[in-house]
């Protein structure tokens, strides 16, 4: 399948970057949950490329329609649809993709697989624009666990070489789990921010991009929350992370560091605070045996540095079977990561509600 | 749900680690595929403890039973059953485990989710055994795709802070991949694998365990196989490798790595090798948009220390609701890395085979 | 879940009678296929009201607008979306149901199931109006099967105890399968229609509505389609015909016919015809096991009389919790089986096309 | 696939006839249920051969051994598994049936779609047989839903035209639903009964056999189980029902003789009984727009005679191409309706508390 994730939601991601909309369907919403269209707007705000140096001067509206599914500002039981039209026009610069494929995009594998067939026109199904109806999908998601408590944010771990104060694993309360993302560059520490937009503008100078590494956090998950093996919280979580195009890793708790550690290091005690369980350490990044323990879930994603750049590349032209060089024309980030931020949030907050509503109904009963 | 991944292959695993049986079923197979059984357990084998003194001296046969699947040693095209009978008798080491959890565990975890209902000897579905049923799953499927054409291998990529050789990403041959696999310590490397060795000694000397990191490469891929977003080989591959209990994180090709470098760097320029398309670097581990390119797929897991150690640890007695100190009895793994380097093995060999039958129903006809 | 049916294809049905707008994401159609756009909308138009004294005076279009999937008339591998706006306004026709539910509608079971949040303007998710995406994703599918030499057709089996002239299951040609198919009425035997039209304008005058039967086939399919007990053909066409609301029962073959028969009548003697297995009779609707046999696939569908009736009908004020009188305004279908013909067609196009979809996949290759 | 079902319970049923064993996998029961192992051996034998001169004379104690799933008697949360061991020898009896295949069997389908490779001994994984692991998961849904006041009955509607008393729609109540399922020859007329056996022993004694109709109700049911289109009540009623081999039809309420009421009879008005919403009529079998109304959910499935009857048949040799007759040997039942029975309660319990779970995680909270 192309871009479907059945849980107990059901998300169905479709469009092209230069087809007449992108858009989602997402089935399986409880009916009466309030969706707060200003909220989501903000939210999506933050995906929205123009925001600033670091990214595309591209304006892209992003301004969800929504065709089924909510009455009244609530969820009706149906499923629920929004499409964002595309304004862009279908222009000549992907023209000779599908003969001369970008480095690190899928032009090349996008023309196996399809036989020619694909829209290659700004990425076509490829592209991160695609990640605005994930958004979609994952803001309500996050509203509707923002009312139960649950609240997901994240924030930029490095750009550049340039560290960001990691969260705070044991002790991460609300307030410093959603400053960032009310930041237009979503860093916890701004002085880090700057650094890294120093990076940033260096490296767009040099017709070049720059990767990171984004953190995510959830806090007030109740313990209990997903399943042994095939279905653990690392599971669904890594499966919606990797929707993102630009990720290429994904770790939780102390993750690849963990690997370099003895078990009695990483090994989280049990302790009561306030008569509550709880652990003195966070490595497990509050899941254990894929089920959540009532820590902060913490997990870290790797972003890899935009492929599209201003420098000529090395490429083969599929048609001619010669090589040949690339120059890619057209406005592009000069790194994907601050807009790569809300992503991660709403791949968690799809993963977390998922596995709630599945909770809900295998509570014991007997 | 539990353990069932839904594919064009339906892996669906049961068992609790001192229940009756293990085992697993296999649903999609093509009819006609011959399943050697001595090669299978050839493959269990590499899986099985007691096979140094980096493992546990417990002995476990792990010889599996087909009770469907198979008629005269070929698939029937029926749903592939095959158990594994647990000999170990159900001992009272773990009798006290539901009121004080062990750290690192799933046992308050799955205390909390399943009310205390759960079969917490030995782990119960969430042992580390749980992963002989993946592995026979898997390693039909390695079979198959063997005669194919393609390869899956993997070694120990670190442990203790020692390094093994990496796989080469572009260069690597067959005889490179599967050569770890051959020895008793899987690793390229010998004098790493000793190092190594010595590393986990140290630690169970001192009570204590060690994790670290597996490669896992597969060699042969046709250009073409997993699909966009939600459904990308890195999404399949994720959600197959966190089914094995200790994997924290999960990173292709450069992965983290690929964070700190610039777009110039990261990407991988095309060029024609014998007049195919490759590239001349392999950051993308084999994969650009979720599509394999023909390059080899290769990626890493973090594996955590072994959570179960001699030295006491801080936990809770949750039915007294006070701290408490525990002792682990029993005999464990220091170190379970060498164990579980088949086990990502049968996660890829899974996930590519099951990425393949998709790609055969969805050619170009028209 | 809604409206989702997960197979090699997902069909993921979307909208509100009197919301914006319905539609449909169908997804895992392979690369390259041609849809021609003019023979979708002569299907759809088969379907839409009013085409004649049986049906709703009502006029809408019916008109989709592609928002993905399609690339200059073929597929493109992305997931294909059509929505279909609703030009009818909200009326005021409908503000009542949530009170007073009509018998035999949803509004009842979908006020305790919603909670009263579902949209009921129009019978809301639940109207017969989306079975317009149904046949969107379907008359797709039909195109594909046409050009491999299989074909869907349709025709009124019964209506007010008049009987068509059934199909012949063992010697039905394509030309008699498709020839209802083409004219306004759809039945084989235009004197048995003209009888039918009677019959529904006498109810229809009464202020009353008609049930009846259709009857369905596919022709040209290969041996081998459907998988045992839970993926049989039956039960896959079952589940797809259910989706159109008034059928309230399918039987394939003889159907019920077969309970009264004794086996040597019932069962279908093999025979060679042009050197190729037949069978002398059908009884079994070309499906044996679950999978085709190379004849005719055969069913049939009883579908319920149009509940929306001019006569008062009793009810019950679900707020005041006490009993009372309904009458139902607007323009209604006094019997909606002509327009359902081509909804039987769509969900049988749909249910062989992702069984031979599945079946490319499994293909002997050892 | 071959025999999964997928929804919130996943049923993944294994084995062949003449295999080593048959059994079943049922993942999702939440943790905690008690399953009475008397009570669903008693509800497998209801299911099992030998019973009366209707029924083959073989002996199959049909005991299931529990490989997982249970501890102390009450689900553990972790995937339930069962075999049966097949005591049956593998005989000569179906050594031809690849090369001339028997009217009214899978045999010509299976040698088609696997190609030779299939097991056909006694059918194989098409056989009859496979109804036990269905039994046992069907079973155990149906201990749960008893606990909750929910009853699912059956009995025999008709045999060799032989009519029983059907079940009221409006009044019938559990003493009555559960009175035939207590019987050797589940019917609720016991004249009627006796009559139904002289058509068997006359069709026995003539080397045939006959097929029925059954009808089965579900008592106690919360209105809004279910959902629009695609899975509502009907749909996954009758996808589990076509699970078992012989059933060629179901409808539900009047089924297909409501093709021929008018709406104004067919319609079943709204009455007030005791406070409580219910219909003074039931032609909608309890489910209205594919949800249930809180009236007897009532449907009724055709089954085909048996098709292995003693007289010769006419087949086919595949292997020279050339028509022949054919005996079938061996002990069969000459009307397997009785036996199905039990079956048809599987199919609803299944179906039934797989919706009452996903109803209790979409329940409004707003």
């Amino acid at each position: 399948m192309s871009s479907t994730y059945h849980g107990q939601l059901t998300v169905s991601i479709f469009g092209q970057s230069h087809g007449s909309a992108i858009g989602v369907t997402l089935d399986g919403l409880p009916p009466g949950e309030p969706v707060d269209l200003d909220t989501l707007q903000t939210f999506l705000n933050r995906r929205a490329p123009g925001q600033g140096d670091w990214s595309t001067p591209r304006k892209e509206a992003d301004r969800p329609e929504f065709l089924s599914g909510l009455l009244e500002g609530r969820t009706c039981g149906a499923p629920l649809t929004a499409v964002i039209r595309n304004t862009n026009t279908r222009s000549g610069d992907y023209a000779n993709l599908k003969d001369l494929p970008r480095p690190g995009h899928a032009d090349y594998t996008a023309q196996v697989k399809y036989g020619g067939f694909q829209d290659s026109a700004g990425g076509g199904h490829f592209s991160g624009r695609l990640t605005a109806p994930l958004c979609i999908a994952g803001g309500i998601c996050r509203q509707i666990l923002a009312r139960r408590g649950i609240a997901v944010g994240a924030h930029i771990a490095a750009i550049g070489g340039v560290p960001d104060t990691p969260f705070d694993p044991v002790h991460l309360n609300e307030t410093a789990l959603l400053a960032p993302g009310e930041k237009p560059f979503p860093v916890t520490d701004d002085s880090a921010g700057t650094a890294m937009q120093t990076q940033i503008a260096q490296a767009k100078a040099a017709g070049d991009s720059l990767g990171g590494v984004i953190e995510c956090a959830v806090l007030g998950l109740p313990p209990g929350l997903g399943d042994p093996m095939l279905d653990g919280m690392e599971n669904r979580i890594a499966r919606l992370v990797f929707a993102i195009p630009a990720v290429k890793g994904v770790e939780f708790g102390a993750g690849f560091q963990c690997a370099a550690l003895r078990g009695s290091e990483n090994n989280d005690p049990f302790c009561l605070v306030d008569g509550q369980v709880r652990t003195k350490t966070n490595h497990a990044g509050g899941i254990l045996g894929g089920i959540t323990n009532g820590m902060p879930l913490v997990f870290r994603a790797a972003v890899k540095p935009t492929p599209s750049i201003a420098q000529a590349q090395d490429s083969v032209s599929l048609g001619r079977r010669e090589e040949a060089q690339l120059e890619i024309k057209g406005r592009h980030d000069p790194c994907i990561v601050p807009r790569a931020v809300p992503c991660l949030e709403a791949a968690a907050a799809l993963a977390v509600y998922d596995a709630l509503l599945e909770q809900e109904m295998r509570r014991v009963q007997a």
